[in-house]
């Protein structure tokens, strides 16, 4: 069966995360009934991987077999005039053999938006966290590069997550300013259940001086997730990008 | 009674336009609930004028009196915190005698924005109008700038329209792009009902090579509603300044 692979934005606001869930909308749960509808089959889209209620994503990527073949112009625009206006598919191609959106997958870029503004302007606080207090830049741009490298972060993840392995690989961890927003650029070979979150959490506390940024080292040898930050609010972040 | 003046922005996706209505509702209903709530007694707020359902604004402009004084900071809190997350109140301040939302006015910015992605993004969709089709832009260009000056607007306003005179004084009208988003921005001393998105409507047929730049001449002098372009939807509206 012809194998394709797309790339879909989507608001999370409304949905109970990326993959199937018992209860509630699921992007993946959407995308699915829509190509069921296109090609009269049930068909098992495989996302890069989940994304919690909430989260949002400017390019997740996902594959799926179907039978029989639709041109992946068709694929597209089908998908977009049945999918609600939240979920929007940006690209359709047909994928190479053995091509795996999660497997496959080599890394993932994640963005963290922070609201600066004294009152958050409605037309972004969907999409951002509103944190209008003071934070010391110096201090977290220091701790956000402390993420960089090979490091074990079971600190940063939920205790939920159930992985083989906790160490990770960061390439970029850095903060920039875009108008009233401050956002957390992070790319990784992976990340582990609420780690983007949490560091995010861990890194505003050293903003607001709770801890200094050289705690971060000793939150990656504490392997305690009581010690890190809160987990910062799913709405302020996205997925941005899966390179393969 | 002191005399208030507040800026708000809101996301008029999910009310019935601005004025109380007797169904849905509507920014200026929500306001009053909570500065009734907050004052104790009912209260009438006035806005600089009306939008209609869907339509956005980054600073729409309101007065009223309240019976006792607040102070300004506490209303501007109060009144975050009781209002829903689409209407934010940006700023609150004891308004000086005579102050009137509507009748001080002196003119209003409104922008207009068209998401021109083949693809439109969730994040945006409920703030733009998706229009990919190709635009020829020095016609549209052309046909903006016809409006400047003082015209008879009567071919781009509603027939419900009932004011005195259909004359209107343009002191902007241009196109300019902001990434993937062409935006209309126009500033006059005040503006007939579905002015501006009957404007945009005939931009975009102008866009389109459908009728010639020049015949916005013609379209003023027919005060023909039925020979200007469509109503461009409401989404992309949004009323940027109130000027005094």
């Amino acid at each position: 069966m012809p194998l394709y692979r797309i790339t879909v934005a989507y608001d999370g606001t409304g949905y109970q995360g990326w993959q199937v869930q018992p209860a509630g909308p699921t992007v993946q749960g959407r995308i699915q009934q829509c190509l069921e509808r296109m090609a009269g089959h049930p068909v098992s889209v495989v996302g890069s991987g989940r994304t919690d209620a909430g989260v949002h994503a400017r390019a997740q990527v996902a594959h799926f077999q179907l039978d029989p073949s639709i041109p992946p112009d068709g694929l597209l625009k089908g998908l977009n005039s049945l999918l609600p206006e939240d979920i929007r598919v940006r690209q359709a191609d047909h994928a190479p053999e053995g091509f795996h959106a999660r497997y496959s997958a080599k890394s993932k870029t994640y963005h963290y938006y922070l609201d600066r503004s004294p009152v958050a302007l409605p037309f972004r606080s969907r999409f951002t966290h509103h944190y209008p207090q003071p934070l010391e830049r110096g201090a977290m741009d220091k701790a956000a590069a402390l993420f960089l490298g090979r490091h074990d972060f079971l600190a940063f993840a939920a205790s939920s997550s159930e992985v083989k392995t906790t160490d990770r690989e960061c390439t970029a961890s850095h903060l920039y300013e875009r108008g009233h927003e401050l956002v957390y650029e992070v790319k990784a070979e992976g990340f582990l259940h609420h780690m983007v979150r949490n560091i995010v959490g861990t890194l505003l506390e050293i903003g607001r001086g709770k801890m200094p940024p050289e705690y971060i080292e000793d939150l990656f040898e504490s392997r305690d997730r009581r010690l890190s930050g809160p987990t910062a609010p799913a709405r302020g972040l996205h997925l941005m990008e899966v390179e393969y």
